[in-house]
């Protein structure tokens, strides 16, 4: 799925977070979300992206990036917690862009 | 900041956005976000994360995998409207995973 | 539940979206929203709630009359769908407030 | 805009809220949160709405009751904090309940 040799940062973080999700809660804020369960993992979603969204109306820079990164940890936590790899959801965006950027443009062009 | 020299498949998204912001809006889907601004961005990135969550709950691995590119992307429209880096972000993330994996265990463990 | 005799404009509102939960989803916002299910109007609730947000920070305040109307809309759409009564949301604030007012006041006062 | 001469118990509440909201924070939660300032506010109205999506689509009746309480609470600290009046948006809420009923079923037929 991936170009590269080298994991990138994302996907590398990703493995992490899978390496965590079985830790021990006490030790592990992934493991400690893990045994909560789906419902608190999709609420720290829905949080961090109304965050985000506070974040780029009226927020400094600094205070965007804390809350994108926020953002995305928690939704990889999510993705780990479903079973469904990260490398699945960078492969659709792929998919989309390359049908944005050649055929599909009226329908759904980036 | 990237540890590749071949950009992952998210920069190169990211790029991809940055370089449609100001095309036409009659061809482009992140030109027509850009047109309508600020907060209607922040809009799709606030519905796509609660349609993410909602997949998480009662939907499908596909239909997760849809919503979490959406969001994905959506979040990369935000950054670039308002100038801030992917790269900051994925260098948020993994500042703080080495923190966590090497010294500050006890505050902000991953 | 309720003090009055005459029903607020709220609880009367609840009563027409009772009414028309099962009508005609072609003549009906109502039905066609029931038609649609759960998933469905439960994302409308947290898009209204973003469209909230959004209006606050940067909005007018006519914009968040508007928004904040969409949501409350929306959310006796979603008690209706569910079968829970809003005199019983009425009540658990009433209750709160109660509590709040008399005796609790160090765990949650309002 | 009220129909009745009692105030229903939504306005009492708005009523409660607007006049803790100059208290002691250290004795009122709704003083704690104006002090706190608008994003904060906005975003604990996401969050509960999150909150609320949860609950309406894996939680309890009970609980579903609880998280749109807790919406609505936030829903008048907000409007509160913006000087923006309840009944405004009752009557918005009315206004469309009539025309949805006589004129412009067409538009926006409830």
């Amino acid at each position: 799925m991936s170009e590269t040799a080298v994991p990138d940062s994302l996907s590398r973080l990703a493995a992490t977070i899978a390496a965590r999700r079985g830790a021990d809660p006490a030790a592990s804020y992934v493991a400690r979300l893990n045994a909560k369960g789906l419902p608190k993992i999709a609420q720290k979603l829905g949080e961090e992206a109304t965050e985000a969204v506070i974040a780029a109306l009226v927020g400094t820079p600094e205070e965007l990036v804390g809350e994108a990164a926020d953002l995305l940890f928690h939704l990889l936590v999510l993705l780990d917690h479903k079973g469904v790899p990260l490398a699945d959801v960078l492969a659709e965006l792929t998919r989309r862009e390359g049908v944005s950027g050649i055929a599909e443009k009226a329908s759904r062009n980036f």
